[in-house]
């Protein structure tokens, strides 16, 4: 499962923009399941444009991340897509970054802005679950915040998550733990610390696709002696 | 002033965005400000490559919006685009959508959370303040929720306000009259009645640009009879 993160191909204009179709297009043959990190949204008719961006066409990925300032509309663009069961939507709970409290933390009678969005997020997706009980509609909680992630788990079990922070953002296997429930409904995911990884040694550049697989199975144990 | 919007030319893939840079080029030829309707919004490193994206290169605009739920994070990646002094955004405090109040009015203390972000935005803007006094970090209140947009406006004298949904999402001029300080400090927005003015006449497709500056004009009177 690859996360490929949009504005770092945005940010080179229509150039970039084919390679980021020519990327997910790759990841897609490999027959991989590929979620495109684009976090849009937006009013409904501009919703659905975005919808057909991301899940048809030039950048069709089999799951994108969404953000939900505007409320149940950025959801609703995207139904006809869910109702095919191969697209699914991973929207932004509680983000990884140093600020993610500014918002997200804001507290409403008993409890914080992100655990009423989990609770949307949660009731928007009722109505798409698949076979092991999760939804086609998850949630992004960041890895850089444990309690919450395990708050989160704790209140919606049947939301599948995207945990993104792992690595060079300071989350370790046991912050992340408490996200999988019987070793499934999450996917924790690490960019710089495996792209990267190589970049700390001397043979970097000729040996980088072993230290990129050194990095993700290192990832993986980390994670896996913290699950039982 | 022209709010371009990315979602309708990122439908169609690299094609659509390849004509988003083409429109952006031209309006800026013409000597007219252009704003990307973008809504984009990451963490820190991510977003430095959206401020890239949007504010150099193919679809470099004069100002973007952007969406808050990340925090102050999503303001900081921007901060060298904004000392140039030629630059801006609009961040979303209350969107025109129906169901915009999900998140933005849940209550907070004292007042919803739109407030609070209004309040977030205000002071990000301090420092960037030019000689009518406003801020080049302005926001997003919409023209269909007018005690809103005159509460914000109420409270935050500073705020250069964008405020979309005149016209086919409802929004009328008595409705906007409030955005403005003495004939500035804001911008309204109106597209499908604008864009789509000639498709309800019989001459339509001959005259479409006698049409479009009509409804142009019928705005402006229609907001103007509502100010002082």
């Amino acid at each position: 499962c690859y996360k490929v993160q949009i504005a770092h191909y945005e940010a080179l204009g229509v150039d970039g923009l084919s390679c980021y179709r020519d990327t997910l297009a790759y990841v897609r043959s490999k027959g991989a399941v590929v979620i495109g990190d684009v976090k849009r949204g937006d009013i409904a008719s501009t919703g659905e444009m975005y919808a057909k961006a991301h899940f048809s066409g030039d950048f069709e990925a089999d799951l994108i991340t969404v953000n939900p300032y505007i409320g149940s509309d950025v959801f609703a663009a995207f139904v006809p897509y869910l109702q095919t069961g191969n697209k699914g939507l991973f929207i932004l709970i509680k983000t990884s970054n140093p600020s993610a409290g500014d918002v997200q933390d804001l507290f409403v009678t008993n409890r914080p802005v992100f655990m009423h969005i989990g609770e949307f997020v949660h009731n928007w997706g009722k109505d798409y679950r698949g076979e092991c009980g999760f939804s086609l509609i998850g949630g992004v909680v960041g890895a850089t915040h444990r309690q919450q992630l395990a708050e989160v788990r704790s209140a919606f079990a049947t939301l599948f998550l995207l945990v993104p922070g792992y690595g060079a953002q300071g989350g370790a296997g046991k912050d992340v733990a408490s996200a999988f429930v019987d070793g499934n409904g999450a996917v924790v995911n690490a960019s710089r610390s495996i792209l990267a990884a190589h970049m700390s040694k001397p043979d970097g550049a000729k040996r980088y696709p072993e230290y990129a697989r050194e990095a993700v199975v290192g990832m993986r144990e980390d994670i896996r002696q913290w699950m039982e």
